[in-house]
């Protein structure tokens, strides 16, 4: 199975603690590099790493507090100074721009690359990046600001040859790709063999999807259903449901219910609040009713 | 004596390395305490630190490279999340406010306390802060960028009282502050008791110098002139004197020679390139010219 992790930079939530960095992490799908949030410190936890950091060509930003998106000017600096030449594409709430734009000709106006913006409505679901063996889609969550999750979905495979058959039928080796996309065969002597009898169906796409910052957001199941793997926002035990509800945060329980309800394979929790020293109990109570979850930490690479 | 320290936040250069974060540190005068610059994650390294950081008032900012002031914008946040109502001043030069402004705006229209933007040209030696027991100066360095540095001058004390001169000549209690301060005692009958008689002189202010970051700067030296502790750039080793002014930084050969030529009592170096994992070449380069040399770390706490 070609490569498909998660590696966490960092899972805390809006004021640091001396434990985790806020909002980071990076999606590594079969050699692509793709970052989600940049909260300040994202550099600084890149270089403590193994993510080969010169290969991240898009970054999704879901929201615009500042511990999704205060990390991007420092890394733009540094990849400038690594000698960066390759453009960076970043997809984030259209707003962004009339800000960012400032920053980057206050900050770089000589940088060597080029930084491009591609703004999109968080508001709305939307395909913010697609190409041969990938979607990127966002969608609408529930908080105190407009704010997206961020669903990556591989695209499915082509069918694998059946190598006897093939054999068997005689298919030449140049035929294999033709049949591979789903081409039947026509023998020597005329006969049909159906593209069903010469393969085996495609490994289904893999699926990712990131729901942090959110409240329990049931409108969002149907988009992410049957994911494999979900990170979700749990920034509050099951007893601070009132403040999770006033912050527009989730608790465990919210966490491990969405995950229930979209039929996820995994769930992985971060968004920590800075009042748990130790999170086990967030990992209790959202096993109990999910029990496929692992906590977040800094530096967790989890394979789909 | 009362309290004058000093404490590391971050003491890299440009880009962090996975050892050292960006510039910033602490000074602790008497309980106030005073940020000196403000690189990426110094947010985070307050919360890990034993700073008391609801009691930072002032922060003081070199120049605007990003490695000195983009961890501004988070620690404003984290303040208010906080619950800060005292005004935070930010003393910058005057060119920093046309971006910060914005940001301010963009990101926290509601910030519950004010945040005063006192900006100062780092081209010109201005005293930037001044109370009844400190002056703060801003020096011009030598950097790609106008950039200053910054010389923490603590008042001298008033002179101390000789208590048993005071009750010789029977001085009351009450007259106490104003022989202090410099009057002189007439007794009952008639004679005037001179006030060098009944006191003993005041602590010398002390002083501490920031110089970072800067290419080896001789026209700084009159004005820190017999500094206690001084700061210094010290991105490079000897051998990469080339590379050092190139990019305006200095070498360790620079800052021993510029603590001599001070008269300074003792060196701390810093703004260490990710270059070296072991920085004890930056340290022997320089104690062999001005023994009474430290290499900064973050966390190290250096008394004066």
């Amino acid at each position: 199975m070609e490569k498909f992790e998660v590696t966490i930079l960092g899972c805390g939530s809006a004021t640091p603690s001396p434990k985790h960095y806020t909002s980071s992490q990076v999606v590594d799908i079969r050699g692509k590099l793709f970052m989600v949030d940049c909260g300040e410190g994202t550099q600084i936890q890149l270089r403590r790493s193994r993510v080969a950091f010169a290969r991240i060509n898009h970054i999704f930003i879901s929201h615009l507090h500042g511990d999704h998106c205060f990390g991007l000017l420092g890394m733009v600096s540094t990849f400038g100074l690594l000698g960066r030449t390759a453009p960076l594409f970043i997809h984030a709430p259209g707003q962004l721009w009339s800000i960012l734009e400032k920053e980057l000709a206050f900050y770089y106006p000589d940088l060597e690359y080029k930084v491009e913006f591609l703004g999109f409505d968080p508001a709305k679901t939307t395909v913010v990046y697609d190409d041969r063996s990938l979607t990127v889609t966002a969608f609408p969550l529930k908080h105190r600001i407009p704010c997206a999750g961020f669903l990556f979905q591989e695209k499915a495979t082509s069918d694998h040859l059946d190598r006897e058959a093939a054999d068997f039928y005689g298919v030449p080796q140049w035929d294999y790709i033709r049949i591979k996309e789903g081409g039947d065969f026509t023998t020597k002597d005329g006969t049909v063999i159906p593209h069903s009898r010469l393969t085996t169906p495609a490994d289904p796409g893999r699926s990712y999807a990131y729901c942090c910052d959110t409240a329990y957001n049931p409108a969002m199941i149907p988009i992410i259903k049957g994911v494999n793997m979900m990170y979700h926002d749990c920034t509050y035990a099951a007893d601070d449901a009132d403040r999770a509800k006033k912050h527009f945060h989730s608790t465990s329980v919210d966490a491990a219910r969405s995950a229930m309800e979209a039929g996820a394979q995994r769930l992985i929790l971060g968004h920590f609040s800075a009042r748990y020293s130790d999170e086990s109990i967030l990992l209790n109570e959202a096993a109990a009713i999910f029990p496929n979850t692992v906590l977040a930490k800094e530096n967790l690479t989890v394979s789909i």
